[in-house]
């Protein structure tokens, strides 16, 4: 058998420059160990952001209905359009955006299987020379896929890619990032954020907004959580501030409001009034280039799941949604309480499912991580894992059953820091 | 209200050099126009290849199994592994690959939600300096998503772009593509091919993967419409050849097969021999980077079209697979014979769902699709639009009803040429 004799094909290199571990297969394998080792602890996981409460009855009714349509010849459903189909368009906007006065046409919506998806991929459309800032701590996601892209050069030793521009949230500007100091082309801003869980004012994300009107820049809304907004004055959209429309894409996701993230279901708001330029400084539609991009490299949703996507927005289909953000709501409460009784700094939980805790005594957050792995059987996010402006703070999500939320808080309570 | 003050964000200039139209965008202005004009007309639509018949009941049965799962709290499943999950990748490999002696590990299986994705992905992982060979007539995410990526340069007037290498499949070398004459890097083969609908023996095969060792080159083998080959010495795996492992991708689809065009699943192929190289002439795996590619941009496909999925695999399943792969071969068979009377030249058909019809009096692959619109109210896809060997071809898919297939032959069959 005649066997390769040389490589040719060359890899993207770029890829050379991530980080090795992919944050949660880290986190994972400590547990494994530890698991292995004390195989009589009941370890209670609230690391990873992923939910627990099932599908609501609306949701899995017309998730069957439409498994049911494809079944049968007259109502068997073939290719969808890859932007996805109209009747959940409408829903979107009727539901999410109208309440808010926003006003959104069917062509501006792209439903997609998952906003990790959407947030990794439109980096594509653009050049690779744009400058790109992200919050720090920031969602992997962002960074990474930019890394791939040839954007980002190396990894320095303070934890930060060369070509990026970050902007830390922190204790100090209470997780509020300033404005960007070099001039940047695109910002990436999750809010409530990933993984702080705090939120920024109407006029603190106004504040961003007329930067990139300024600046001449784009705005990437990572809206994943807006479900979970309490109070007001938080906005729901980067498109309650005014003009938004011409210098921002909003993603948003099923995933957690709906608990879709085994189902696949998010979308993603490309107004026709954003614009960037190609070399010759020509206005060209990014809405068109999304476009583009998707008809060519996607093939849309699977019909089924629109449909039960669509439910979420029936009557019965609210009402099982806020069920569930209540329920998670109330563990988030618990955790704050709990962890700021015992003396603990804690961030997030109010407008977000997230709680991010100051470490104690000045561990650092993989101290922090194995300190509460070993001492309670409780797994959060190291702070770190996020960025280096992550260092000193762990992530605590509020996914969990409330049993275990209020068996980990009581758990945590009893370590003596 | 304060007004966008210039435009800074840059796109990314390789989609300008797209071709406007995404032919199946152009094909369906045309039928509108026609169908517009004349209302009073059936159409018959022959042109995309979208399948008609509906999932078996055993594949609806798990559907909405797996959908129950999801509303109940002690079965509900969120996120799962981004790669997919094992019990499909062991059926796949049991069902798929285990007849044809092919040994397979579970972590060489990428489940996804399309081969659209995964062939349009896959380049990513590769440098941009790689060199491209693509067969001519192309489906045309080959060639788009390497545009998109910078890899191509401009389209000439002759329809190619500069940077590709074309290997034409024509009638006068029988559709069997010549080996590259210069040296290239990645080879996008498909067979039973897009559009043509003919094969390659296995020693035709060997060819490829021969030369891929020879030249250290990696083949991307799209083998989406295995399923439907019926004659021998026609592979369904391109691992059939000895040591393609070394070499080779394969993609697959349950699109066509299982009728999930709009269920949405499929998988690739990424063997852990497979290896390319950096800059510095390291060996690096190929499989690994693709699985990360895969974990950082890509959250897994829908849990319940996953089981859907497994299902085609049982007894009833495949069963329900055969009758419907059987339906659609009846009408390629009905097709091929009755244009085949009539005096037209046709190709494809007998290991693959696709007819490629030479046009009749040096027509081109427009005019000839025009007159089937007008005379015959049907649709096929003009075959130029697979590439510039296309021209003078058109293609028509077996996917429609027995009754629309055999009416459409009828109507074909009154025209005069």
């Amino acid at each position: 058998m005649l066997g390769v004799k040389f490589l040719s094909v060359k890899i993207n290199e770029n890829y050379l420059l991530l980080q090795n571990n992919y944050l949660f297969i880290e986190i994972a394998k400590k547990v494994e160990k530890f698991q292995e080792e004390n195989p009589e602890k009941d370890i209670i996981r609230m690391g990873i952001g992923d939910v627990t409460k099932p599908l609501t009855p609306a949701v899995t009714k017309a998730f069957k209905d439409a498994v049911d349509e494809m079944a049968d010849e007259k109502t068997f459903m073939g290719y969808g359009p890859e932007q996805g189909y109209s009747f959940l368009a409408e829903a979107i906007i009727k539901s999410d955006f109208g309440p808010l006065g926003i006003n959104l046409s069917v062509d501006e919506v792209f439903i997609s299987d998952g906003s990790k998806c959407d947030t990794g991929n439109i980096q594509e459309i653009f050049d690779l020379n744009n400058k790109i800032a992200v919050t720090d701590p920031v969602y992997p996601v962002y960074v990474d896929t930019n890394v791939m892209a040839g954007r980002t050069g190396s990894i320095n030793d303070d934890g930060m890619y060369e070509g990026l521009v970050y902007l830390p949230c922190v204790q100090e500007n209470d997780f509020v990032p300033e404005l960007p100091k070099k001039s940047v082309d695109i910002i990436y801003l999750c809010f409530p954020n990933n993984p702080t869980g705090t939120t920024l004012t109407k006029s603190q994300l106004a504040k961003f907004v007329d930067y990139a009107k300024e600046n001449g820049a784009i705005i990437l809304f990572d809206a994943a959580y807006e479900k979970f907004i309490t109070e007001k004055d938080v906005p729901h959209s980067i498109y309650e501030i005014e003009g938004a429309k011409e210098v921002a894409i909003e993603f948003r996701s099923f995933s957690k409001t709906a608990g879709f993230t085994g189902t696949r279901c998010a979308y993603t708001i490309v107004p026709k009034e954003l614009k960037a330029v190609d070399s010759e400084g020509n206005s060209q539609s990014v809405n068109e280039l999304w476009n583009r991009r998707q008809t060519t490299k996607f093939n849309g949703v699977s019909y089924p799941v629109q449909r039960a996507a669509e439910a979420t927005y029936s009557e019965n289909g609210k009402r099982g949604l806020e069920e569930n953000i209540g329920y998670y709501m109330e563990n988030a409460k618990i955790i704050r309480d709990s962890l700021s009784e015992i003396g603990l700094n804690v961030y997030g939980g109010v407008n977000s499912p997230y709680i991010w805790v100051k470490t104690p005594n000045n561990m650092n957050s993989w101290e922090f991580f194995d300190l509460l792995l070993s001492g309670a059987n409780v797994v959060g996010t190291p702070g770190v894992g996020f960025g280096p402006s992550g260092e000193g703070y762990l992530r605590l999500t509020a996914f969990n059953t409330l049993e275990n939320t209020k068996e980990a808080m009581k758990r945590i309570s009893d370590l003596s820091f």
